[in-house]
């Protein structure tokens, strides 16, 4: 006997400087992925056509492979109106910001789409089929230039009344610290995403205390990378800088945690390959701080779907809407 | 015509002080409403007693009048373990800490009771007949003793996933503040529960530069209730007192906002009886803090159910059991 036949989604994931696109299966199956560069990303109509010449790519190899389609997922980053279907603050992809998209692209694609958040698509992903797998309730948490939430409580998205919850970048981890872009101050991202990042690196070197091959970088070409490879290699400023990235996502985690009692945390993004130099900084965080009364311990764990997990994410939405 | 029949429910509130209980209608009436004085806190047979003792008499009034009993919820303060029907860290009543509550009060009444924080039974009484109705996602803070939460998503109550989640009162605000006695720092609840409020009031008298009634009281004395009292009779330093104590409550609530996108937030508890002196410094503070692209502004609304908030809520429990 053959295996069943299962239902596929199409998901597209529109990042600030490619588009992302293949078939999932209801089983995680990804099949037909291809990703583009995005030449432009300031033009609406460009973009529209991008998102579209990919649905309509992905619906053709369905075709020519039998697949059944259930329908079209689409997720880009900024705060997604969910009445609306609008991306409102999506600095990196400035032609989508406060564009009708759903309308825009339910026109073009002559069917209903499925849109999503980015990261709440990721953690819709790694619900289905990655590190969440089998939770009810858990954050997902992105790291990259910014830092981008999603939350799975009750096993579906949650995603507020107008669709901005889980900014678990802008947790405020200090009520006088610096001028987030947000309108904030001492919101998490100013000390755990890139630049913040890059600043503690910068303030460390500054300091002159340790010595580090991270010096010999001309200073406006740090990254978080560099900084996770020289941890890794055993530089112990970039381990200095890793340990007060990870006490400040720790602090926030607690927030998280006393608010939202999730079975775990999945950390994905690029800044979380820093693996255990970071992880371990969580860890220690949250055992010297968390509610000792109830003991609980949530376990901080690293997200399984990669840099597919938004498009697999977006499939998955598509595959069951009710999650969404 | 008369009105049609309402089911009812029997609510159950046990507090530090004092137990109340009463029959709550479909509609929101109380009916057949007793408030006791609770002698010992510390014994758990006097304390299952004084609550089957309440059912009991609660039953028998609804009988009397011909009402139909949907069922009984109880509600008291602590963390309740939702599998076990345990209730953690209740340090104003000893007695019930630990006790398997769930299943000695179904066994004393002879049927299944519903369970629920204290100011979880609040926010749910708040979204049927209060402050909260028509909001499918709201928090409930309660300020007291200790601040307390409670969160309406998806138009039911949120509990996490061992029953812990909801902990407002220990959003970090200040990631190097002094310790909290739940194991973290920096809490909200040791700047805006009653001893933080008082803590700040001793502060300003100690500085002396602001001239009040306070410092005429033994400072051992010093309540929230004095210092809201004094605040609406015009005293600058007890202004002063609420505007501080207003200003954590926002930077928590932002990060509320951030996390769970509310539709509003509903304030309770006595501290919350200071009116506008503190519901204008929470206002301020959002209003400077609040991402800014998305243009969310969130109420701070006044609870509407008073104390009897927690009865109320553990009677719509036991009338809707689904939302809980």
């Amino acid at each position: 006997m053959g295996r069943q036949p299962i239902r596929w989604g199409i998901g597209i994931d529109v990042g600030g400087s490619s588009i992302k696109s293949g078939l999932v299966g209801e089983d995680g199956t990804v099949e037909a992925f291809a990703q583009h560069r995005l030449e432009r990303v300031d033009e609406a109509g460009l973009l529209l056509n991008a998102i579209s010449g990919e649905a309509t790519r992905a619906r053709q190899q369905a075709e020519a492979l039998g697949f059944e389609v259930a329908g079209v997922g689409v997720c880009a980053p900024g705060s997604l109106e969910t009445a609306t279907g609008i991306i409102h603050k999506a600095p990196n992809l400035p032609g989508l910001d406060r564009l009708p998209l759903r309308d825009r692209l339910t026109e073009a694609l002559a069917g209903p789409i499925h849109l999503a958040n980015d990261v709440n698509a990721a953690a819709l992903g790694e619900s289905c089929f990655g590190a969440g797998q089998g939770h009810r309730h858990f954050a997902m948490v992105a790291l990259g230039t910014g830092i981008g939430g999603g939350l799975i409580l009750d096993g579906r998205l949650y995603t507020g009344a107008a669709g901005f919850a889980a900014e678990i970048g802008h947790i405020v981890v200090d009520p006088d610290g610096p001028a987030c872009p947000c309108g904030n101050v001492g919101c998490l991202e100013r000390y755990a995403g890139a630049a913040g990042i890059v600043e503690t690196a910068r303030r460390l070197l500054a300091d002159g205390d340790i010595e580090s091959p991270l010096a010999a970088l001309p200073e406006d070409r740090l990254t978080p990378e560099h900084i996770s490879e020289a941890a890794a290699a055993g530089d112990a400023l970039s381990r200095q800088v890793l340990a007060e990235t990870g006490r400040w996502l720790g602090i926030a985690f607690i927030t998280l945690i006393n608010l939202l009692d999730p079975e775990c945390i999945v950390l994905g993004g690029g800044v979380a390959q820093a693996g255990a130099p970071l992880f371990d900084a969580i860890r220690s965080t949250l055992e010297g701080r968390t509610m000792s009364s109830t003991a609980r311990s949530v376990p901080v764990v690293a997200a399984r779907l990669g840099t597919q997990a938004g498009m697999v994410g977006a499939g998955a939405l598509a595959l069951w809407p009710e999650r969404g």
